[in-house]
């Protein structure tokens, strides 16, 4: 496989090519005198679907027509046309903005928009239209992805990074993750953690040299730019991926996110879900084995894991295992739970024992 | 003044001596044949006053008496102990915790807290009582600081940093901020924002060259790190430190409590608070002049509003006019609301002009 020469440039090509594209889709429908359409492919639930090959969520085959001959939907093709162009600006310039700020620059535009929400279905509209995503379309989420913490050197335009060299709370990685450069690295896995908590104390315990790791920090719920980073370690750098998190169901579905992808986010699943990242713990196995302090499921936890039993993404047998004991057990527990038996135990005793259970 | 020949050493020094005589007054006493007592200085609201002269909140002098002579306080005394002796050993082998993480290594006290909140407290009682801040007792708070952006070099342990090369999302403030040192800098300001977007628009428009300025994004409430940051930048650098919030009562409560500190932090704002730092904008003045995209105030919004005015933190005249300003016109704005004008305006525009109005 030849790597194309500028891969950034390429991409930009393409995106500028794909928005130019449904511009001219509309200019063609005027100059054969038919009504200007637009094919924009369904995010209902009924077009999401479980692909088993592929293990993550993607959208079916079922879309909607928007049509200029639809007096309802003709401010709606506007705003269509009005975004294409904004976005094809950034991206020529080589500039993002956020869905917040195109919401205001919209007021500019004549055709603005009632609020925020509008707007920002809109731009899910034209990612999944021309099929792009919206970091591809220069439209950049506010927040920041993970920390991440040990040896891997990256590029950013003209700056190399080192994240073992980036300060105790690590490299952060950015909104434009797509946009840095894998130069090198000396690790032999990644190992992500729910909590900050949990990341100064694998830093502090030197895990990153102990287990030959990047530790990623993953905020709670793992931003996009978190799970296009674990994904781009995974298929770019062929390293395992370990998830940690706290031991209850908002845990699991923060690791299962990043594993099988959102329902929500299923047109962009195959840039954001890493199918071979696995889940470490904590389990209602550990829980047992560990005799880790708990507290018990509430209700509402016990609902989310009914949910879950019937989740496609959870049907393997291990998940099934574990959903299983956790409900019978009652029981959850936190990752920092380990520090009953003194602080280091988690990198000393826990994660020896499970990363030897995992790789052999 | 003579600078100590390691601050690091002689601070870590300080505050186990500081433990140390906690545990001394209580073996002396009993020495004494008499009651083991401590004074614990009080952090009730009755307790609590704005300093004129420090511009900030402070604790006043009153005290409770904890004694081993009252049956009910036995427990609480013992727990002290406990929690005076982890931090001991924190700092000595220069370890941190979270409170977390010590909530889960008193199980193994046998005088273990009913939950975190009653360790919680136990270890401000801690910081008041000898006087040092939790980050001085290893009691890091879990959640990192702002990002930081522009000509700054630190060094963390061997570790040197550069804040103009650690990416687009530059340099994270950890909750160790006080062992950074700051080696050199090429900056004349510190533009702190309230956004991330904002952050990174800064980032991107070079704001950093332009205004030869640290952009520093808090991401909302400033952690304790941050404000810290920002402290030592504005002492030791001497920078002057700017704050751009949303225009609306959060947005100035952000603010505030950078320059000014919260009453609930009183004893510890001698470290944190910044009285020198200055509010920039979005202030009810902007919003007119820039005939800003705004939202209506919410009830809340008035309510809130209305108890700044009281509050003393806000008595100079420039706030008690923009705080009735806004009351007038019933609006508030979003810091990125000028995309109205152009990604570009507010940097191109705005801060040149309210920089231009608060330094001349």
């Amino acid at each position: 496989m030849s790597k194309p020469l500028n891969p950034k440039k390429e991409k930009k090509d393409i995106t500028i090519n794909k928005l130019k594209g449904l511009g001219q889709s509309i200019v063609d429908d005027v100059s054969k005198n038919e009504i200007p359409t637009l094919n924009i492919p369904s995010r209902g639930t009924g077009n999401i679907v479980y692909d088993e090959d592929k293990r993550y969520y993607v959208l079916g085959d079922r879309y909607g027509k928007r049509s200029l001959g639809n007096v309802k939907q003709i401010k709606k093709m506007g705003q269509m046309m009005h975004v294409s162009n904004f976005c094809k600006n950034l991206v020529s310039t080589e500039k993002t903005a956020t869905l917040r700020e195109m919401y205001y620059v919209s007021e500019g535009w004549g055709m603005g928009f009632s609020d925020q929400n509008e707007s920002n279905i809109l731009a899910e509209d034209l990612e999944v239209t021309v099929g792009a995503s919206r970091e591809d379309l220069g439209l950049m989420p506010e927040e920041d992805g993970a920390s991440v913490y040990g040896d891997i050197l990256l590029k950013e335009g003209d700056v190399e990074i080192n994240a073992l060299k980036s300060g105790k709370s690590g490299y952060t990685i950015s909104p434009t993750i797509d946009e840095v450069e894998f130069i090198g690295h000396n690790v032999e896995r990644v190992i992500a953690v729910e909590t900050m908590g949990m990341f100064h104390r694998m830093v502090q315990e030197e895990a990153y040299k102990k287990f030959n790791t990047l530790i990623v920090g993953l905020k709670g719920q793992a931003a996009r730019a978190t799970r296009r980073f674990l994904k781009r370690v995974s298929t770019e750098l062929k390293l395992p991926v370990y998830i940690c998190n706290d031991g209850d169901p908002w845990g699991f579905h923060i690791a299962m996110v990043i594993i099988s992808g959102s329902a929500k986010l299923a047109h962009v699943n195959h840039d954001l879900a890493t199918p071979d990242a696995k889940f470490l713990g904590v389990t209602a196995s550990d829980i047992v084995k560990y005799e880790l302090p708990t507290d018990k499921l509430k209700e509402v936890d016990v609902l989310r894991l009914k949910e879950l039993a019937k989740d496609p993404r959870y049907r393997n047998k291990q998940w099934q295992d574990e959903i299983k004991k956790m409900l019978k057990i009652g029981k959850k527990a936190e990752q920092q739970a380990f520090s009953k038996y003194g602080l280091e135990y988690v990198v000393d005793t826990y994660f020896p024992e499970k990363l030897e259970e995992i790789e052999n």
